[in-house]
């Protein structure tokens, strides 16, 4: 993309409103505009990032053997009407009448609407097990909308449901989504850490919050230092019994703030290996068995050929909150610092002299060289000033950046900027074009 | 994909509520499920229809060098209130009141909220010409939502906007959407006629509407037999003037029911070449000038350094109800013909005999080395009986079959279907591979 004709609003002056630095670098990096409290405009730039995460998600549900679909934003109440929940749900949950005056919802969560799915359509054990996901806006409105996407109203939300004939089954179908949310954000380059949570207004019996570390979380969490450092596996066979997978992540001590129990932490945690921090959740999953299942009369022939309530969970991901939390784990002083797996563009190329008619020829073909093998390039084609463009670059945080000025080009040379460590490094072209053409 | 692992609930008996043939073959197939009066899940053979033409339609617009973002589906009401547009837009907006008592809507459209957006970023003549598009669910409270996710309430639009200096440039934007639209529609195997159209809501002094023949179509439309007959472009390049692509395909008499003009149809028109018919709206784009940048005060520094008003236009793509369309214009009666290019799966792979040894290893083999390839495979490994596989596969409507059963398999011979024309193949499995292979 050729930044003359890009859409990238940048904005100079740090705004106001912006309380925490996630929000104010997509603000001024011209990711995201606000169109309302607590709603979004995804700008070019954002969306790109949003669509980025999205896929890494989806990959590894779809790994994890769940199937995608597509439920819709606003629902019935009467549906909600069913499992209870439509008056529990409080100020939260947006309703809306529509012109015939039927009460609706614009959805907040979908475990009703899922299981009214599965209760029409999944009729035998042999259907079983069953994981559904779909990607999709959801809407809360909170009292006091705040940190941009990190705590808006209309966010992304990616949220998966099993259906399986008994706990057992269903242990297995939470543990496939508990280590497929271990791979996906390691794929996105943030550490997050399983952690036992409440289960709040979704119930059950247990449930895990995947928590990212960073100073400006919106709560406390307390764990192991070991959690911090083992590794995630990086090949998962999907039809193994996963218990010891888990059991890695779960047995050491690892909780969010409604959970902690500060006897047992120091009891079970050596002094020096305690780690108390600010923490942000990602992801968060649940077991209920069939606390939807059972008042929704949704039922499965069993071997037996009894009727059978679904055992089921449910497992979200908050795709757009993402972002902010990638950013908070991920800037400095100059800006974002993107990793790779999110990254807008992979590379940024800097035209320190464009109108030079060397110059742009040099650029143009580098340009094109890359895009050609696949590489998404933002081409910085403008007539701005030298200053301006790195001030820039380094804002939108691409992890690589190309700087081509006459000069250095007179001798078939440019510099390779790490965004990252800050090292640049003055190569040949055929050198730089050799080290992203694969 | 292995069917047995799917979540493909075919329903076997034609469901009482569709009127339409799309309707009736989109529940019969498992695409879609109603949760609620015009608002349809996407089961997941029918996300993948839309994720697909989604895609078609993104890459022409890229192509166009529209730009996409992302803006919400919620907007405030004090934005509708600026143009003018929140107390005439009547019952089909979807108004709704949040929990601090603020009037909002769900967006039926985003004429004002991308106006706003110009308003706040585009500043200078210089960065023009810019236009914008996102693909969102909108909503509008249809008064008898019928036909399936053909009139539903809530469905998925491509919505660009185009914003220039004056009518001239505005022209220019006008035709780059105007060919993109017979790009996009070509590509995704229909024939989308461009005809004089009314403005409605959105307003402005030009419009066109792109129409589908079909006999379900909603409203009738009259056009010349030629336009029928004549070929889109195959390469664009949309930095060149495209008036007179324009112009060929409106000289010729086209118009809907609305704009139609009986007696200068009969003019201009040959009898034998005189088209009347029944029509589905695909497309519908607009210039409509300074409609919402005068009111909004959405102005730019002119190249004299005065400030002008930004010259504007609109261009929706229904890209939910496109299914529908699609599925009118291409079936048979034993179920869906998908044009390759939005086919679910490229390929429907037949084991008539699950559970033998040698039926599984041969389909097990073919259904690895096709997708090793890249290409999507549902793979039929069910235990069903061969009348119902076939049945089912033809419904769905995929293009190709690979029918394998133990007696062809003994002389390494399948057959191979195409769901189009009915023909079958035997051939041997190598040939087949090799068809697809490349």
């Amino acid at each position: 993309m050729r930044l003359s004709q890009y859409f990238l609003p940048i904005m100079r002056e740090n705004p106001k409103e912006a309380e925490i630095v996630s929000h104010r670098l997509m603000l001024r990096s011209g990711m995201i505009k606000q169109s309302g409290a607590g709603i979004y405009s995804w700008l070019p730039l954002g969306l790109k990032v949003l669509k980025k995460i999205e896929q890494v998600v989806r990959e590894e549900q779809d790994r994890a053997g769940a199937i995608e679909l597509l439920m819709p934003t606003l629902q019935s109440a009467d549906l909600w009407r069913e499992s209870g929940r439509y008056d529990d749900y409080g100020q939260e949950m947006l309703r809306i009448t529509d012109r015939h005056g039927r009460d609706m919802l614009y959805g907040p969560t979908n475990e009703e609407m899922v299981t009214e799915i599965a209760r029409d359509f999944i009729k035998s054990y042999k259907d079983l097990p069953k994981t559904l996901y779909h990607i999709q806006w959801k809407f809360r409105d909170e009292i006091r909308p705040r940190f941009g996407i990190m705590r808006g109203r209309e966010f992304l939300m990616k949220d998966a449901y099993s259906f399986d004939l008994d706990e057992a089954e269903g242990r297995k179908s939470y543990n496939r989504m508990f280590v497929a949310y271990l791979r996906t954000f390691e794929r996105l380059g943030v550490k997050a850490i399983p952690m036992a949570a409440d289960t709040g207004p979704i119930g059950g019996d247990q449930s895990h919050e995947f928590i990212i570390l960073a100073d400006t979380g919106e709560s406390e969490v307390f764990c192991h230092k070991d959690l911090l450092e083992q590794s995630v596996p990086d090949n998962v066979d999907y039809s193994a019994d996963l218990e010891a997978e888990r059991e890695r992540w779960t047995t050491k001590y690892a909780a969010t703030e409604e959970m902690h129990d500060a006897a047992r932490f120091e009891k079970e945690v050596p002094e020096e290996r305690r780690v108390s921090a600010r923490g942000i959740e990602v992801g968060h999953i649940f077991s209920f068995g069939t606390k939807y299942s059972e008042p929704m009369n949704c039922t499965v022939q069993g071997k037996d050929n009894k009727m059978v309530s679904l055992y089921g969970g449910s497992y979200g991901i908050g795709v757009s909150r993402l972002i902010g939390a990638i950013i908070e784990s991920s800037h400095d002083e100059d800006g974002i610092i993107w990793p790779a797996a999110v990254t807008p563009f992979d590379i940024g190329l800097l035209n320190l002299k464009a109108g030079d008619e060397q110059t742009d020829a040099a650029c143009l073909d580098m340009y094109q060289k890359l895009a050609a093998a696949g590489l998404d390039v933002l081409y910085d084609d403008t007539g701005e000033r030298a200053g301006g463009k790195f001030k820039r670059m380094d804002l939108i945080g691409l992890p690589w950046q190309i700087i081509a000025g006459p000069r250095s080009l007179k001798e078939g040379k440019v510099e390779l900027k790490n965004r990252a460590t800050g090292a640049r490094d003055e190569l040949s072209i055929e050198d730089v074009l050799q080290r992203f053409i694969k």
